[in-house]
């Protein structure tokens, strides 16, 4: 039993180490921590399942700090908790070069971060994905094996943000009674009191969306432990409104938006010590605090002595299996089911559009491997991302593989963060290229986090046709390309789909998106090889009559445009070759062998893409030649398009001859 | 008045004409047209305040179809009541090359457009804005000048995209009950009924927002017409949840997803005729109700006549700003007032911040230009936006110049939109450079239409320092700069902030982005000169000491680190010139003379930014140097975070020598 006196001192050790190191860098957020260290306080000490020094077990609750800015907050309860990665000189160290403590909870910092926040309203939508997991494994592996809670720790920004609203409705929908969020009510944005820009009733909105909520005093821990224990008793998921004041215990500053993003001063922290009572040095914790925090650590670590007695009891394939997978390895037959089907593909040669390609390479894959688990944002006609015997996950019932997101494209970029960070789980989720758009700040964390999440985004080009401009992806894959550690793949018929979707699938520290064609494309690969030629980001295609004097590069639809240009330019004595360009990340990672051999020395270079220039110069050179798009496309049946636009066999051969002396 | 049968024939117009086009095309959504046909022929024959022969007066209602893909419908709608710009010819050529009636509706291929739709919540997030700009007016021009509604007509997969909760939220706040939006309601989506992706109580939610709602037959005219009558006298905005039937008429398929996005094919509309009394041959209007169109959109066209005799009798000086502001021009001492400025910067050559140098630029332009109306999402003091003497805007309050966007970036940058198409107003709006992935969906519609949108972007690369790499953009500067009819401006010092801000001001077709360092900055720009150099996007700010060995080129923030390294080189007695780059686009707009000159022929190019290298080979050729990033950034004070990424001097210097023979 904890009681309030030790409660307060529990919190106030947040509070301070918060203050300290905000005042020490001369950067942060100290408001923030401040406010919630009761909630947190609560949450740690009297319900998260985890285990301080086994931190990565694979039923532990999941923290989610939605509110990233208040970093000091999720750093301290680390440090108190006994994490072995954040040492009070890590905390010391705050906002430094090389630190574990960033500006922001960053992922694979330390353990205990379960996700990298700071952009506003991603955690809470991680949290679902992770929520969903939880579910969708316990459907697979039973109560036993996995039972745990998500809890996100949000504020007001959180609420405001689009996406929570994507993330909140799924989550209501879909009965994610294992998702808890606490909010940090503390009515304070950085331009001032929040009623200068929103008047939402919260409780209001997230009960329309099928949540149950409560409010409660943010610094009363018995409320909040209230809460907590009915919300973990509901149907549904749960909002808790606590209702707190920034920066507690700051006598000037509190309760108003000059705590919120800035050190508190040296004069103020002086005043708050006195005010609160705590008579310690800067980053001192006192050692009866010290031991209150490992002790209740401790508590919590003996859920994890009993789940690993149910491990140990369960059948050893399934065990091995479970283990397997939250390991995030492969099984053993993917690669041999991956080739087989690529003889298949090699014998077979289909015109098909490549987003049919995926869908057949998704059903040999979802078949080889249970880990993943599919869905689309209300184009699953479209993107061909349901395979055979895919069922749906429905409210209450997890024991689908396949997700109707809905029409919430960044929430279902973020549920798949969220599903890829749980483990167990290889996401995937499809829309149109164009509205990568929508995904993107999700999309780039997935990058930045270095996590698995495959993004299927079909009708990748002015091959979409008549939906026209608006939905037709013009600077996508430039804009896709130029996010480090994002791998974006463009395949040019089925057996690259195929490799594609291999390596995708092969690659644990990188998110992938595959661009794929609504129109079919002709089968480019003769012949089989167990070599994945796509995995090496481009290669020679088609081999020149004669030494090459020109050099066509293309990826995806626009290959096939190559090939035929190829062949005109061959009819006329000029020797080409052609290069097919799956992935230029790829490609940008080979050795200089390999990427001088494949661009090649032919005098004339040209590229051919349904897309911008931008990043084909690094192949082609500033004075290679393009044909592309340098504009919005248009609506219009797509073969009138791709005429319109010039990007045609003829345009591609005349760029080549232009250039030849 | 409108008996029950003729509005039942005229809402059969635009159902027949829908399905007809959408056969004729084989492509497109006769679903919604049919379904909304009677909310809408409603709103346009007793409520809509327009005037098909002169459809760009200033105080005409805005109908803003959000659901895009019903595009039919607006194309019916405008068809019907007279709008030259959409004839029969036009609607037969639906969705073919060239055609005006594209497959979504393209602001600018016809007047009764006002906005560009079909990425899903854009257009009521467009209302938001226009709803917003016209109680702005209205606060200074008055009820005889502005007092119009804005309505927008929106489906299910409007209201689960994110950005619709941040429109809701922010029009619920400011009490904007000049704006209706009539939800056709059908409970179905692509994917099949909504019921397996959404469960949202959307009264209930909208009410948590602080609108007023409704919910009626949206079959039963007379019923909406009481619905949209209650809401005209509301003070808050209004949600009228209209029941329907998808794909009404339709004997075997109205009700299901079938009838979305497909033809119904020839003879499921044989059995919609039979079904529904239609005796006519495709794309035949009988007359008299082509007549009953025409005779509404007359009446509602007094309105017309009527607010010329008011505008008439408007003080002379009055009437010509609001004249001069509505056609989008610029005040006739613009320039000078810019120019002024500029030569007190020569003179004064302050060291600021581009972002504080932009709100310096503010303080002339706002002072100069009653048009623009600025705001920020949740980072005033970050992004120096507010100038000043501007007030907020507050709910029910609307002569501030300021606005509270919230945080809420997408939602902001599609209320930017709103307020530049309704016209009259010159909207900026600030966020971080990095959460332009937020808003990138508006910004491409932005774009797309050739809107002055203009975006403040601060904290433009690593240089943001602490917060780290969630906040430090990498990627988005060639992320914008891909963008079609985009212009990304990335100033150096002061005056380049002005002149980019003036371009920008100028740039009447184009969005603009202002890219601007957290971090001071040295002036660069010695002396004045009335020419706006930084419109070329690009000029020689240094010159070598002899013939150039050594070209530098670079952006912002990076300019003086060019400027540094030149020095260092110089001293070597390496002939080093330095080009400024404050914007790519307009620079390769240049004719190829101005280009090539800018380049230079020195045999070692260099180019230095902040950012990825992706689009600098166009200038530097892909074996020229470049100092940058490629990789996320990380936590830390910014002078250290540019040691570690090597983005200094001596780097620029090391990069130069090893390309000099």
């Amino acid at each position: 039993m904890i009681t309030r006196e030790k409660h307060d001192r529990m919190a106030n050790a947040i509070r301070f180490l918060s203050m300290d190191a905000v005042e020490k860098a001369n950067s942060g957020h100290p408001g923030m921590p401040m406010g919630a260290a009761d909630i947190a306080t609560v949450l740690f000490t009297r319900f998260l399942k985890h285990d301080p020094k086994n931190p990565l077990w694979a039923d532990r609750d999941r923290f989610v700090l939605s509110a990233g800015h208040g970093s000091m907050l999720i750093y301290s309860l680390l440090y108190l908790s006994g994490y072995e990665d954040i040492t009070l000189d890590e905390i010391k160290n705050f906002r430094q070069l090389g630190a574990r403590t960033a500006g922001h909870p960053e992922y694979g910092h330390a353990a205990g971060i379960e996700t990298t926040t700071g952009p506003l309203g991603q955690g809470i939508a991680n949290a679902v994905g992770m929520a969903l997991a939880e579910r969708i494994l316990n459907a697979s592996y039973g109560d036993d094996l996995v039972d745990h809670h998500t809890y996100a720790l949000v504020g007001d920004g959180c609420l405001m943000e689009g996406i929570s609203q994507e993330a909140i409705s799924l989550a209501g929908h879909l009965k994610l009674n294992r998702l808890i969020v606490l909010w940090d009510d503390n009515n304070i944005s950085i331009d001032g009191p929040l009623s200068i820009s929103d008047s939402t009733n919260q409780r209001a909105r997230f009960e329309a969306s099928g949540w149950a909520t409560a409010a409660v005093d943010g610094h009363d821990p018995e409320a909040i432990a209230a809460a907590i224990e009915k919300a973990r008793g509901s149907d549904k998921p749960t909002l808790i409104a606590c209702k707190t004041e920034i920066g507690y215990g700051s006598p000037n500053k509190a309760g108003s938006s000059k705590v919120h993003g800035s050190p508190l001063g040296a004069e103020e922290i002086v005043s708050t010590r006195q005010a609160l009572g705590w008579e310690y040095a800067p980053f001192e914790v006192p050692s009866d605090i010290l031991d209150d925090w490992r002790v209740a650590a401790l508590n919590a670590a003996k859920k994890r002595k009993e789940w690993e007695g149910r491990l140990a009891a369960v059948d050893a394939d399934k065990r091995a299996e479970f283990e397997r997978r939250m390991a995030g390895e492969l099984p053993a037959n993917f690669e041999a089911a991956i080739l087989d089907y690529k003889k298949k593909l090699a014998a077979e040669t289909p015109t098909v559009a490549t987003r049919k390609a995926s869908e057949m390479a998704l059903e040999v894959i979802n078949a080889a491997l249970p880990d993943t688990i599919g869905g689309s944002a209300d184009l699953t006609g479209s993107n061909n991302t349901r395979t055979k015997g895919m069922t749906a996950v429905e409210p209450g019932k997890y024991d689908g593989r396949y997700i109707h997101f809905g029409i919430r494209e960044h929430g279902m970029a973020a549920a798949l963060n969220g599903m890829a960070l749980h483990g167990g789980i290889i996401p995937y989720g499809g829309t149109f290229l164009v509205f990568t758009d929508y995904c993107r700040p999700s999309m780039r964390l997935a990058s930045l986090m270095g996590i698995r999440s495959i993004f299927v985004m079909t009708h990748d080009s002015i091959g979409l046709g008549e939906d026209g401009p608006t939905h037709q992806p013009v600077e996508h894959l430039a804009a896709l390309r130029a996010i480090p550690n994002h791998l974006v793949f463009r395949p040019a018929d089925a057996i690259e789909t195929l490799e594609c979707w291999q390596v995708a699938i092969e690659t644990r520290n990188a998110p992938s998106t595959l661009a794929l064609s609504r129109q079919n494309l002709a089968a480019q690969r003769k012949g089989h090889s167990d070599e994945n030629l796509s995995a090496q980001g481009a290669y020679e295609l088609v081999t020149a009559s004669d030494e090459a004097k020109v050099s066509l590069y293309a990826s995806g639809s626009e290959v096939e445009i190559a090939v035929a240009a190829r062949e005109m330019l061959e009819r006329e004595g000029i020797p080409t070759r052609v290069i097919s360009v799956p992935s230029m990340e790829l490609f940008f990672k080979q050795n200089d062998a390999y990427r001088n051999a494949i661009i090649g020395d032919a005098s004339v270079k040209v590229a051919v893409e349904a897309g911008i220039r931008m990043g084909w110069d690094r192949i082609v050179g500033s004075d290679g030649g393009f044909v592309g798009m340098d504009s919005f496309g248009a609506s219009g049946p797509y073969k009138a398009l791709y005429e319109k636009f010039g990007i045609t066999p003829a345009n591609v051969v005349a760029e080549a001859k232009k250039r030849l002396v």
